[in-house]
């Protein structure tokens, strides 16, 4: 075995930034075969993102969207509105967080910092599940 | 055939979000021979970037312009202002989006959203060509 | 050999955006058996980032600081300040940065372009040596 790919849906989620850390390894059972490798998570939308941030105090979550909504304001002047106040915020925090994310595999477990876990940045008002590539490669 | 890669060049942009999956997707041919795998996008250079947007409204690519342009702010007090006002800011966008892009390889396509095309990102008033590399891994 | 990985330190760096290229490439002499491939840098921490930025001129560095400042603003309303007011700013940085940075390999070097260097974001105030998981993998 060298290719494992899957595609998952995530939980419906509220805006805002979400461990998923335990829901994506749910789906990975696979991942204990590899000595060696990378999962890449690739999220197929344009207003939600994938990333990796603090797995402790949930206050750094409540953070993190306030900072963010701080930083992409929602009344800049935008063009593209037809879709609700939050959705071009939405589309330029997914640009900044990004949608793919490469994570090594050591020992048939992800090799993630202590502090580390993955996150699903939600930036819309209201969504349905999203859905994830995930791609493992490794030995 | 497991690895295959290359380098090419986009056509010269001007400053902006401009939709190249075409343009990407005219060079991997080979594509189609993968049932599973990864392609990588890495941008050599650090005043454009690579990303992942919406591929329908136009007006999206006008605001993800007037957004980055909002945030990283021509008239913040330089000291590398050498190469112009346009310059800095570029190299700050670039650090937030990134210069490298994987996506995952299903059944001989790029397994992107509905609503997901590839960005480049060009954050110089003027530029050349930008080069990529290709880097296309798999089975 | 396909997959190669190691776990290295980073000697440790005050706040701010510091070129690592050198010393990482130190600590991957077998880069040059691969023809091709990609080498991924993964950073298990949450208040410092990897990234890829000009590697001439130190004023980009201080002004990539600057810039992050003037954009992650320390007098934002955060919640959790328990870890000093750089902490929650650092993660901010760190989501929009990016802990995981995929470059192409070729003809036994990294493929970056002439200007392209590796950097380490430092965003706390004061931090020991930073942990990277370099996972190399091609043929």
């Amino acid at each position: 075995m060298t290719w494992i790919q899957k595609e998952i849906t995530l939980r419906a989620r509220s805006r805002g930034f979400h461990l998923v850390t335990r829901e994506v390894l749910e789906q990975l059972p696979e991942l204990r075969e590899f000595s060696v490798g990378m999962l890449n998570i690739f999220i197929q939308h344009t207003s939600a993102s994938i990333g990796i941030n603090e797995n402790a105090d949930p206050d750094v979550r409540i953070d993190l969207e306030m900072g963010f909504n701080k930083i992409v304001r929602e009344d800049f002047p935008y063009v593209h509105t037809i879709e609700g106040p939050d959705d071009m915020p939405a589309h330029i925090k997914a640009a900044m967080i990004g949608n793919s994310l490469s994570i090594p595999i050591t020992d048939g477990q992800l090799n993630l910092g202590t502090w580390q876990g993955i996150y699903l940045c939600e930036h819309r008002n209201r969504a349905s599940g999203r859905r994830l590539v995930l791609t493992m490669h490794g030995e």
